[in-house]
Protein backbone atom coordinates (compact mmCIF):
# COMPACT_ATOMS: atom_id res chain seq x y z
CA UNK A 1 0.00 0.00 0.00
CA UNK A 2 1.72 3.44 -0.83
CA UNK A 3 0.26 6.89 1.19
CA UNK A 4 0.31 10.05 -0.07
CA UNK A 5 -0.34 13.50 2.73
CA UNK A 6 -0.33 16.84 1.77
CA UNK A 7 -1.65 20.25 2.77
CA UNK A 8 -2.68 23.05 0.71
CA UNK A 9 -2.87 26.93 1.84
CA UNK A 10 -5.42 29.06 0.94
CA UNK A 11 -6.73 33.14 1.87
CA UNK A 12 -9.59 34.22 0.57
CA UNK A 13 -10.48 37.42 0.07
CA UNK A 14 -13.80 37.54 1.55
CA UNK A 15 -15.03 36.18 4.93
CA UNK A 16 -17.32 33.90 2.82
CA UNK A 17 -16.00 32.55 -0.48
CA UNK A 18 -15.63 29.12 -3.12
CA UNK A 19 -12.88 27.81 -4.63
CA UNK A 20 -12.58 25.20 -6.91
CA UNK A 21 -9.78 23.00 -5.51
CA UNK A 22 -10.26 20.18 -8.22
CA UNK A 23 -7.14 20.83 -10.06
CA UNK A 24 -5.00 21.03 -6.80
CA UNK A 25 -6.37 17.85 -5.63
CA UNK A 26 -6.00 16.33 -9.27
CA UNK A 27 -1.70 17.56 -9.32
CA UNK A 28 -1.29 15.64 -5.40
CA UNK A 29 -2.64 12.76 -7.18
CA UNK A 30 0.10 12.44 -10.21
CA UNK A 31 2.57 13.56 -7.69
CA UNK A 32 1.68 10.62 -5.44
CA UNK A 33 1.69 8.11 -8.43
CA UNK A 34 -1.13 6.14 -6.48
CA UNK A 35 -3.17 4.91 -9.20
CA UNK A 36 -6.07 2.86 -7.86
CA UNK A 37 -7.37 4.00 -4.10
CA UNK A 38 -9.18 6.24 -2.15
CA UNK A 39 -8.66 10.28 -1.83
CA UNK A 40 -9.63 11.99 1.31
CA UNK A 41 -9.73 15.58 1.22
CA UNK A 42 -11.11 17.89 4.23
CA UNK A 43 -10.92 21.31 5.62
CA UNK A 44 -8.15 21.16 8.77
CA UNK A 45 -9.65 24.13 10.24
CA UNK A 46 -13.34 23.80 11.66
CA UNK A 47 -14.69 27.09 9.82
CA UNK A 48 -14.13 25.67 6.77
CA UNK A 49 -15.72 23.14 4.61
CA UNK A 50 -14.84 21.25 1.23
CA UNK A 51 -17.56 19.18 -0.44
CA UNK A 52 -18.11 18.33 -3.81
CA UNK A 53 -20.94 20.31 -6.26
CA UNK A 54 -21.40 22.28 -9.41
CA UNK A 55 -18.81 24.81 -10.92
CA UNK A 56 -21.41 27.95 -11.61
CA UNK A 57 -21.09 31.71 -10.01
CA UNK A 58 -25.15 31.86 -9.72
CA UNK A 59 -25.37 28.77 -7.72
CA UNK A 60 -22.64 30.17 -4.81
CA UNK A 61 -24.22 33.04 -4.86
CA UNK A 62 -27.43 30.95 -4.07
CA UNK A 63 -25.56 29.10 -0.98
CA UNK A 64 -24.45 32.47 0.33
CA UNK A 65 -28.12 33.57 0.11
CA UNK A 66 -29.11 30.13 1.74
CA UNK A 67 -26.38 29.50 4.77
CA UNK A 68 -27.14 32.99 5.95
CA UNK A 69 -30.71 32.29 6.30
CA UNK A 70 -30.60 28.67 7.26
CA UNK A 71 -27.72 30.04 10.49
CA UNK A 72 -26.89 33.66 9.71
CA UNK A 73 -23.86 35.71 11.00
CA UNK A 74 -25.49 38.32 12.71
CA UNK A 75 -26.46 39.66 15.44
CA UNK A 76 -23.21 38.14 16.57
CA UNK A 77 -24.63 38.50 20.29
CA UNK A 78 -26.87 35.68 19.47
CA UNK A 79 -24.49 32.74 19.97
CA UNK A 80 -22.92 31.86 22.87
CA UNK A 81 -20.14 30.66 21.35
CA UNK A 82 -19.16 34.50 20.11
CA UNK A 83 -17.85 35.81 24.17
CA UNK A 84 -14.42 36.53 22.47
CA UNK A 85 -15.04 35.45 19.06
CA UNK A 86 -17.93 36.33 16.13
CA UNK A 87 -17.62 32.97 14.01
CA UNK A 88 -19.92 30.80 15.73
CA UNK A 89 -22.28 30.53 12.15
CA UNK A 90 -19.26 29.44 10.72
CA UNK A 91 -18.79 26.44 12.69
CA UNK A 92 -22.93 25.55 11.73
CA UNK A 93 -22.25 26.68 8.43
CA UNK A 94 -19.00 23.72 7.56
CA UNK A 95 -21.75 21.23 9.27
CA UNK A 96 -24.05 21.88 6.78
CA UNK A 97 -21.35 22.05 3.49
CA UNK A 98 -19.03 19.29 5.36
CA UNK A 99 -15.52 18.98 6.47
CA UNK A 100 -14.68 16.40 4.32
CA UNK A 101 -14.68 14.37 0.58
CA UNK A 102 -13.37 10.60 -0.34
CA UNK A 103 -12.87 10.29 -3.47
CA UNK A 104 -12.55 6.89 -5.45
CA UNK A 105 -9.28 6.59 -7.55
CA UNK A 106 -9.69 4.83 -10.99
CA UNK A 107 -7.16 4.25 -13.75
CA UNK A 108 -4.90 7.16 -12.08
CA UNK A 109 -8.04 9.47 -12.03
CA UNK A 110 -10.81 11.02 -9.31
CA UNK A 111 -13.75 8.75 -10.59
CA UNK A 112 -16.03 11.75 -10.69
CA UNK A 113 -19.30 11.99 -12.66
CA UNK A 114 -19.88 14.62 -15.65
CA UNK A 115 -19.94 17.93 -13.22
CA UNK A 116 -18.72 16.82 -9.53
CA UNK A 117 -16.02 19.11 -8.71
CA UNK A 118 -14.23 19.59 -5.70
CA UNK A 119 -14.13 23.02 -3.50
CA UNK A 120 -13.06 24.41 -0.33
CA UNK A 121 -16.17 26.15 0.93
CA UNK A 122 -14.95 29.30 3.38
CA UNK A 123 -16.89 30.74 6.17
CA UNK A 124 -14.01 33.01 8.44
CA UNK A 125 -11.63 33.64 5.37
CA UNK A 126 -9.12 36.40 4.76
CA UNK A 127 -6.65 34.58 6.74
CA UNK A 128 -4.13 31.48 5.86
CA UNK A 129 -6.07 28.55 6.25
CA UNK A 130 -5.33 24.73 4.93
CA UNK A 131 -6.99 21.68 3.38
CA UNK A 132 -5.33 18.47 3.46
CA UNK A 133 -4.94 15.64 0.77
CA UNK A 134 -4.37 11.85 1.97
CA UNK A 135 -4.51 9.45 -0.39
CA UNK A 136 -3.91 5.68 -0.32
CA UNK A 137 -3.74 2.91 -2.75
CA UNK A 138 -1.58 1.81 -4.94
CA UNK B 1 -4.34 -4.59 -1.36
CA UNK B 2 -7.81 -5.15 -4.07
CA UNK B 3 -9.65 -2.33 -5.22
CA UNK B 4 -13.82 -2.87 -7.35
CA UNK B 5 -15.14 -0.50 -9.16
CA UNK B 6 -18.99 -0.43 -10.15
CA UNK B 7 -21.77 1.62 -11.18
CA UNK B 8 -25.40 1.10 -10.49
CA UNK B 9 -27.93 3.22 -12.43
CA UNK B 10 -31.26 4.27 -10.90
CA UNK B 11 -34.18 6.36 -12.71
CA UNK B 12 -36.85 8.07 -10.41
CA UNK B 13 -40.42 8.01 -10.97
CA UNK B 14 -40.62 11.20 -9.07
CA UNK B 15 -38.78 14.45 -8.60
CA UNK B 16 -37.77 13.56 -5.60
CA UNK B 17 -37.72 10.06 -3.99
CA UNK B 18 -35.91 7.99 -1.89
CA UNK B 19 -34.57 4.23 -3.27
CA UNK B 20 -32.85 1.31 -0.22
CA UNK B 21 -29.87 0.38 -2.66
CA UNK B 22 -28.22 -1.16 0.50
CA UNK B 23 -28.81 -4.82 -1.48
CA UNK B 24 -27.29 -3.55 -4.52
CA UNK B 25 -24.06 -2.60 -2.29
CA UNK B 26 -24.31 -5.71 -0.75
CA UNK B 27 -23.86 -7.59 -4.54
CA UNK B 28 -20.89 -5.45 -5.30
CA UNK B 29 -19.38 -6.62 -2.09
CA UNK B 30 -20.03 -10.08 -2.71
CA UNK B 31 -18.83 -9.76 -6.52
CA UNK B 32 -15.41 -8.04 -4.85
CA UNK B 33 -14.21 -10.60 -2.67
CA UNK B 34 -12.99 -8.39 -0.50
CA UNK B 35 -13.45 -8.94 3.35
CA UNK B 36 -11.42 -6.40 5.36
CA UNK B 37 -11.59 -2.58 3.99
CA UNK B 38 -13.42 0.58 3.11
CA UNK B 39 -16.57 0.71 0.96
CA UNK B 40 -17.30 4.15 -1.04
CA UNK B 41 -20.81 4.91 -2.22
CA UNK B 42 -21.24 8.09 -3.88
CA UNK B 43 -23.39 10.10 -5.83
CA UNK B 44 -22.05 11.03 -9.24
CA UNK B 45 -24.44 13.80 -9.61
CA UNK B 46 -24.39 16.92 -7.59
CA UNK B 47 -28.19 16.81 -7.72
CA UNK B 48 -28.72 13.66 -5.65
CA UNK B 49 -27.57 12.13 -2.21
CA UNK B 50 -26.40 8.72 -0.73
CA UNK B 51 -27.18 8.23 3.09
CA UNK B 52 -27.58 6.14 5.47
CA UNK B 53 -30.86 6.12 7.63
CA UNK B 54 -33.74 4.00 8.53
CA UNK B 55 -36.17 2.29 5.88
CA UNK B 56 -39.46 3.65 6.74
CA UNK B 57 -41.92 5.36 4.88
CA UNK B 58 -43.58 7.86 7.41
CA UNK B 59 -39.50 9.39 7.96
CA UNK B 60 -38.61 9.32 4.34
CA UNK B 61 -42.71 12.04 3.66
CA UNK B 62 -41.14 13.75 6.73
CA UNK B 63 -37.91 14.01 4.88
CA UNK B 64 -39.39 15.57 1.81
CA UNK B 65 -41.61 17.92 3.61
CA UNK B 66 -38.65 19.17 5.57
CA UNK B 67 -36.07 19.87 3.07
CA UNK B 68 -38.99 21.53 1.32
CA UNK B 69 -39.06 23.66 4.18
CA UNK B 70 -35.30 24.49 4.13
CA UNK B 71 -34.65 25.08 0.41
CA UNK B 72 -38.11 24.99 -1.03
CA UNK B 73 -37.60 24.04 -4.89
CA UNK B 74 -40.05 27.07 -5.47
CA UNK B 75 -40.42 29.59 -6.66
CA UNK B 76 -37.86 28.72 -9.26
CA UNK B 77 -36.51 32.36 -9.87
CA UNK B 78 -35.61 32.67 -5.93
CA UNK B 79 -32.04 31.42 -7.15
CA UNK B 80 -29.87 32.78 -9.25
CA UNK B 81 -28.59 29.07 -10.34
CA UNK B 82 -31.90 28.70 -12.45
CA UNK B 83 -31.35 30.84 -15.18
CA UNK B 84 -31.41 27.87 -17.41
CA UNK B 85 -32.24 25.53 -14.94
CA UNK B 86 -34.77 25.14 -12.22
CA UNK B 87 -32.75 22.59 -9.97
CA UNK B 88 -30.71 24.87 -7.51
CA UNK B 89 -32.93 23.71 -4.51
CA UNK B 90 -31.86 20.13 -5.40
CA UNK B 91 -28.28 21.23 -5.25
CA UNK B 92 -28.61 22.60 -1.83
CA UNK B 93 -31.00 19.13 -0.36
CA UNK B 94 -28.16 17.22 -1.85
CA UNK B 95 -25.71 19.09 0.80
CA UNK B 96 -27.93 18.32 3.77
CA UNK B 97 -28.10 14.99 3.05
CA UNK B 98 -24.36 14.38 2.03
CA UNK B 99 -22.94 13.23 -1.22
CA UNK B 100 -21.45 9.88 0.02
CA UNK B 101 -21.25 7.22 2.82
CA UNK B 102 -17.93 5.74 3.70
CA UNK B 103 -18.78 2.15 5.11
CA UNK B 104 -16.35 -0.45 6.91
CA UNK B 105 -16.32 -4.06 5.48
CA UNK B 106 -15.41 -7.04 8.21
CA UNK B 107 -15.37 -10.49 7.78
CA UNK B 108 -16.91 -9.93 3.84
CA UNK B 109 -20.09 -7.79 5.58
CA UNK B 110 -21.47 -4.38 5.52
CA UNK B 111 -20.32 -3.59 9.26
CA UNK B 112 -24.06 -1.69 9.99
CA UNK B 113 -25.55 -1.01 13.39
CA UNK B 114 -29.37 -2.95 13.68
CA UNK B 115 -30.93 -0.21 11.36
CA UNK B 116 -28.11 0.96 9.10
CA UNK B 117 -29.66 0.78 5.50
CA UNK B 118 -27.99 2.53 2.42
CA UNK B 119 -29.97 4.85 0.69
CA UNK B 120 -30.51 6.79 -3.01
CA UNK B 121 -31.99 10.06 -2.07
CA UNK B 122 -33.05 11.91 -5.69
CA UNK B 123 -34.05 15.67 -5.73
CA UNK B 124 -34.15 15.86 -9.74
CA UNK B 125 -35.35 12.76 -11.04
CA UNK B 126 -37.08 11.12 -13.42
CA UNK B 127 -34.12 10.69 -16.07
CA UNK B 128 -31.10 8.12 -15.43
CA UNK B 129 -28.11 8.65 -13.06
CA UNK B 130 -25.75 6.81 -11.42
CA UNK B 131 -24.39 6.21 -8.15
CA UNK B 132 -20.11 4.51 -7.86
CA UNK B 133 -19.40 1.84 -5.50
CA UNK B 134 -15.79 1.77 -5.00
CA UNK B 135 -14.28 -0.95 -2.24
CA UNK B 136 -10.76 -1.18 -1.36
CA UNK B 137 -8.93 -4.05 1.23
CA UNK B 138 -7.91 -7.52 1.09
CA UNK C 1 -2.62 -4.18 4.59
CA UNK C 2 -3.82 -3.91 8.51
CA UNK C 3 -7.02 -3.47 9.47
CA UNK C 4 -8.55 -2.92 13.25
CA UNK C 5 -12.30 -2.87 13.95
CA UNK C 6 -13.39 -1.33 17.62
CA UNK C 7 -17.19 -0.73 18.75
CA UNK C 8 -16.95 2.01 21.03
CA UNK C 9 -20.43 2.36 23.67
CA UNK C 10 -21.67 5.61 25.10
CA UNK C 11 -24.82 6.44 27.33
CA UNK C 12 -25.84 10.05 27.44
CA UNK C 13 -27.24 11.94 30.78
CA UNK C 14 -29.70 13.53 28.71
CA UNK C 15 -32.02 12.87 25.06
CA UNK C 16 -29.22 15.24 23.32
CA UNK C 17 -25.71 15.86 24.28
CA UNK C 18 -21.97 15.84 22.76
CA UNK C 19 -19.02 14.26 23.76
CA UNK C 20 -15.33 14.20 22.72
CA UNK C 21 -14.63 10.65 22.16
CA UNK C 22 -10.97 12.00 20.32
CA UNK C 23 -8.59 10.18 22.78
CA UNK C 24 -10.93 6.56 22.46
CA UNK C 25 -9.89 7.08 19.09
CA UNK C 26 -6.37 7.80 19.56
CA UNK C 27 -6.53 4.42 21.81
CA UNK C 28 -7.67 2.82 19.08
CA UNK C 29 -5.46 3.82 16.73
CA UNK C 30 -2.12 3.14 19.27
CA UNK C 31 -4.05 -0.50 19.55
CA UNK C 32 -3.97 -1.27 16.12
CA UNK C 33 -0.17 -0.49 14.78
CA UNK C 34 -1.23 1.00 11.85
CA UNK C 35 0.89 4.50 11.05
CA UNK C 36 -0.30 5.29 7.69
CA UNK C 37 -3.55 5.29 6.32
CA UNK C 38 -7.42 5.76 6.86
CA UNK C 39 -9.52 6.02 10.04
CA UNK C 40 -13.46 5.78 10.04
CA UNK C 41 -15.50 6.92 12.46
CA UNK C 42 -19.37 6.41 11.68
CA UNK C 43 -22.33 6.39 14.41
CA UNK C 44 -23.71 2.60 14.36
CA UNK C 45 -27.30 4.10 15.16
CA UNK C 46 -29.35 6.26 12.98
CA UNK C 47 -30.70 8.95 15.53
CA UNK C 48 -27.05 9.94 16.52
CA UNK C 49 -23.84 11.55 14.67
CA UNK C 50 -20.04 11.87 14.98
CA UNK C 51 -18.21 14.48 13.62
CA UNK C 52 -15.47 16.85 14.13
CA UNK C 53 -15.88 20.53 15.23
CA UNK C 54 -14.85 22.80 18.33
CA UNK C 55 -14.19 21.47 21.86
CA UNK C 56 -16.04 24.78 23.29
CA UNK C 57 -18.98 24.61 25.78
CA UNK C 58 -20.58 27.50 23.98
CA UNK C 59 -20.29 26.22 20.49
CA UNK C 60 -22.54 23.11 21.51
CA UNK C 61 -25.57 24.91 23.63
CA UNK C 62 -25.31 26.69 20.02
CA UNK C 63 -25.94 23.72 18.14
CA UNK C 64 -28.46 22.77 20.31
CA UNK C 65 -30.69 25.61 20.27
CA UNK C 66 -30.04 25.85 16.26
CA UNK C 67 -31.04 22.56 15.74
CA UNK C 68 -33.87 22.62 17.34
CA UNK C 69 -35.02 25.53 14.91
CA UNK C 70 -33.97 24.04 11.61
CA UNK C 71 -35.63 20.67 12.89
CA UNK C 72 -37.73 20.61 16.28
CA UNK C 73 -38.30 17.67 18.02
CA UNK C 74 -41.99 19.31 19.09
CA UNK C 75 -44.92 18.85 18.68
CA UNK C 76 -43.90 15.37 18.07
CA UNK C 77 -47.36 14.52 16.11
CA UNK C 78 -45.66 16.80 13.38
CA UNK C 79 -44.03 13.94 12.41
CA UNK C 80 -45.35 10.79 10.39
CA UNK C 81 -42.20 8.41 11.54
CA UNK C 82 -43.84 9.38 14.93
CA UNK C 83 -46.80 6.92 15.01
CA UNK C 84 -45.12 4.58 17.43
CA UNK C 85 -41.92 6.54 17.97
CA UNK C 86 -41.02 9.75 19.15
CA UNK C 87 -37.51 10.31 17.65
CA UNK C 88 -38.39 11.72 14.28
CA UNK C 89 -36.62 14.64 14.87
CA UNK C 90 -33.33 13.00 15.63
CA UNK C 91 -33.08 11.50 12.25
CA UNK C 92 -32.78 14.80 10.88
CA UNK C 93 -30.31 16.58 13.52
CA UNK C 94 -27.94 13.66 12.38
CA UNK C 95 -28.45 14.10 8.94
CA UNK C 96 -27.29 17.74 9.42
CA UNK C 97 -24.34 16.43 12.05
CA UNK C 98 -23.68 13.74 9.55
CA UNK C 99 -22.96 10.31 10.44
CA UNK C 100 -18.86 9.65 9.90
CA UNK C 101 -15.60 11.20 9.97
CA UNK C 102 -13.46 10.19 7.84
CA UNK C 103 -9.58 10.92 9.53
CA UNK C 104 -6.29 10.46 7.89
CA UNK C 105 -3.63 8.57 9.70
CA UNK C 106 -0.23 10.15 9.09
CA UNK C 107 3.14 8.75 11.27
CA UNK C 108 0.93 7.47 14.01
CA UNK C 109 -1.49 10.29 14.73
CA UNK C 110 -4.92 11.39 13.73
CA UNK C 111 -3.85 13.97 10.85
CA UNK C 112 -5.65 17.01 12.84
CA UNK C 113 -5.66 20.97 12.39
CA UNK C 114 -5.46 22.91 15.21
CA UNK C 115 -8.76 22.49 16.78
CA UNK C 116 -9.92 19.85 15.16
CA UNK C 117 -11.27 16.87 17.89
CA UNK C 118 -14.07 14.12 17.08
CA UNK C 119 -17.33 14.65 18.81
CA UNK C 120 -20.33 11.93 19.30
CA UNK C 121 -23.43 13.62 18.69
CA UNK C 122 -26.67 12.06 20.41
CA UNK C 123 -29.75 12.97 19.60
CA UNK C 124 -31.85 10.22 21.44
CA UNK C 125 -29.92 8.52 24.01
CA UNK C 126 -30.27 7.83 27.78
CA UNK C 127 -29.71 4.62 26.13
CA UNK C 128 -26.35 2.58 25.30
CA UNK C 129 -25.30 3.20 21.24
CA UNK C 130 -22.19 2.22 19.79
CA UNK C 131 -19.70 3.79 17.32
CA UNK C 132 -17.48 1.97 15.09
CA UNK C 133 -14.23 2.21 14.42
CA UNK C 134 -12.40 1.16 11.42
CA UNK C 135 -8.91 1.65 10.69
CA UNK C 136 -6.93 0.20 7.33
CA UNK C 137 -3.30 1.16 6.55
CA UNK C 138 0.01 -0.13 7.30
Amino acid sequence: MKSFRKELWFETEHRRDYLNITRHVEMCLRESGITEGLCLVNAMHITSSVFINDDEGGLHHDFEIWLEKLAPEKPHSQYRHNGFEDNADAHMKRQLMGREVVVAITEGRLDFGPWEQIFYGEYDGMRRKRVLVKIIGE
